[in-house]
């Protein structure tokens, strides 16, 4: 899922996004979205979809990520987390029914519950309170759904998030409690927060089993190209980054060779398309000098050619691996992927 | 002409920039280009016109406006100009000579030879000195153009430039000199130095009456919407102006209705179109409160549609003199555009 922050894929149009990107859905970030423009002056214009025109399918998360990354003074209790807002330093309450009702304001095809993410490193103790309070807060958050909001249930989804630290019973925990939810989809949180990333495979190892084969399983903030077919090959179904369309605006691109660092003078006049495999507007009509020159000169295009291409890299490594498995090659597209990681080849 | 200083209208695709803009012709900056990525890299890669995939006409100025706006220790003699470049304080010299092959190099269909931009205020004897050089410039630009150049003269053009400050007289001996050269097209320069609007009106009332009136007469650094139509009532053609594209960055917007500054609190929740009568792509997509979200939220996006919406609002005014002129009420529209504009109302 590309990430569309503040209810925009940084530097592109909605336009572009479908036909050069073509994802299924986007990712939006209820933290931001409530705290600007508002949920309710995005629900009194009709919506996320309607607001920033997109058709697709819109997943938000809970809010609650930002809150631990991006705001100061944050208190969490029983009844939610209290934080001050990183924009004007307005004090905000979040709780598990209050993100929900966020959420179903932005008009979100699916919803998150509010968790508590982890921080790492963090002793067992503390991440099995972290954990308990987060199954809590699911629970609430569904009662909510399902009671008062219940005619909500046959448009959208909410996840329930997998916590846990990167203890393995902790996390087998966190999946039991959750499954009692009987939920549509199930995310696995608390990953990409510094860990190494065996660690997050590990942990991944240990709960996508668990999860329902027939329902969406989706790994938050998560990863590097050579990394998403690691974790499809755990079942892994659904996730998401910031890191194509963030790489991006830094000038690191991704392609079917390797990494390209645009700012580097040996593309100065390389008349060759960035990524000779790639069907994009970008590669299909620039140079890698003219992307260079863009770069150095810091024009605000080059955000948006980049942009186009980091992300149709990542949705059409997906699509390959989803043709992969239709044809049953999934197991030699993994192998294929491991050895060029081994070779130190960085995709 | 929309503006592409550094080889882009900023925050545009160039598919967008036709799709949405459809000019028959941009303006690129020769300063900028010859200062990075260099003439000779964009020569190499197959011209301007290829290096930023842009399919219809350019003309690039020849530096001198930026040598005298931008470069810190610039010396004017008669061989040319020297200046240190604003990025890394290396010395160059621009020559009339040297102006145009960097341009032929460029690509460019319509070169610009070099000039003295005279400042503003400047005495009578400042200002017919610096005129006497521009023209003596414009007469080496010639002859090196039809000498050692004399091959690309069928292809491209090259337009000198009428300078004289803020007098008549010095205006008129400029053209006259000018005249002899027998040019595609001529432009009036070193107005838009900051002098008030009825100087730059009345200089070009004297100008533009002794230009051919087949041939194209360009007024460099004009205008606000409500002036182009005074421009072209008194015969000019072409222009070119920053105001839109940088205007639209900024979040100041021009509408069928009067200016629009977007951050404005009333736009919060405001559900209408930027400008009900515009077809473009930001005002038959986005409600201004979208808009005003993106602006406050400093999102890339932002410059990208308010620069469609900003372009397409200077084309399609100038389309709509064009068709005003060919159906015989040019009259009728300038004397609305006038009514509006003593009525306080600023397009």
């Amino acid at each position: 899922m590309p990430v569309g922050t503040q209810a925009s894929i940084k530097g592109l149009t909605p336009r572009d996004v479908e036909r050069e990107v073509d994802p299924p859905i986007i990712l939006a970030n209820t933290y931001h979205l409530f705290l600007r423009p508002g949920h309710e002056v995005v629900r009194e214009l009709g919506g996320l979809h309607q607001f920033m025109q997109w058709p697709r399918a819109i997943l938000t998360d809970s809010g609650g990520f930002q809150v631990f990354s991006l705001s100061e003074l944050r208190k969490v209790r029983e009844e939610g987390v209290e934080f001050q807002s990183h924009l004007n330093g307005d004090r905000h309450l979040f709780t598990p029914e209050s993100t929900v009702d966020v959420q179903l304001a932005l008009g979100s095809d699916i919803l998150m519950v509010l968790d508590e993410c982890t921080e790492y490193p963090a002793t067992y103790e503390r991440a099995r309170s972290s954990m308990e309070l987060t199954s809590r807060w699911a629970r609430r958050a569904f009662a909510h759904y399902r009671g008062p909001r219940a005619e909500f249930e046959q448009q959208r989804a909410l996840f329930p998030i997998v916590q846990g630290g990167m203890y393995q019973d902790l996390r087998r925990a966190s999946a039991e409690a959750l499954l009692e939810l009987d939920a549509y989809g199930y995310a696995i949180g608390g990953l990409s927060v510094g860990e190494p990333r065996d660690e997050s495979l590990a942990m991944t190892e240990v709960v996508a089993p668990m999860l329902p084969q027939g329902k969406p399983r989706y790994v938050m903030g998560i990863g590097l190209p050579e990394e998403l077919p690691e974790y499809v090959a755990r079942g892994v179904d659904m996730m998401d980054c910031v890191m194509p369309s963030r790489n991006a605006r830094n000038g690191c691109l991704f392609t079917s060779t390797g990494r390209v660092i645009i700012k580097n003078a040996r593309y100065r006049a390389d008349a060759g398309p960035l990524d000779a495999e790639c069907g994009c507007y970008t590669c299909q009509n620039f140079t890698r000098a003219y992307l260079r020159h863009l770069f150095v000169s810091q024009e605000i295009l080059f955000s948006t050619l980049a942009t186009i291409h980091n992300l149709r890299f990542y949705l059409d490594t997906m699509r390959a691996m989803r043709r992969s498995i239709l044809d049953g090659r999934f197991p030699q597209y993994l192998a294929g992927v491991r050895v060029r990681a081994n070779d130190g080849e960085k995709l």
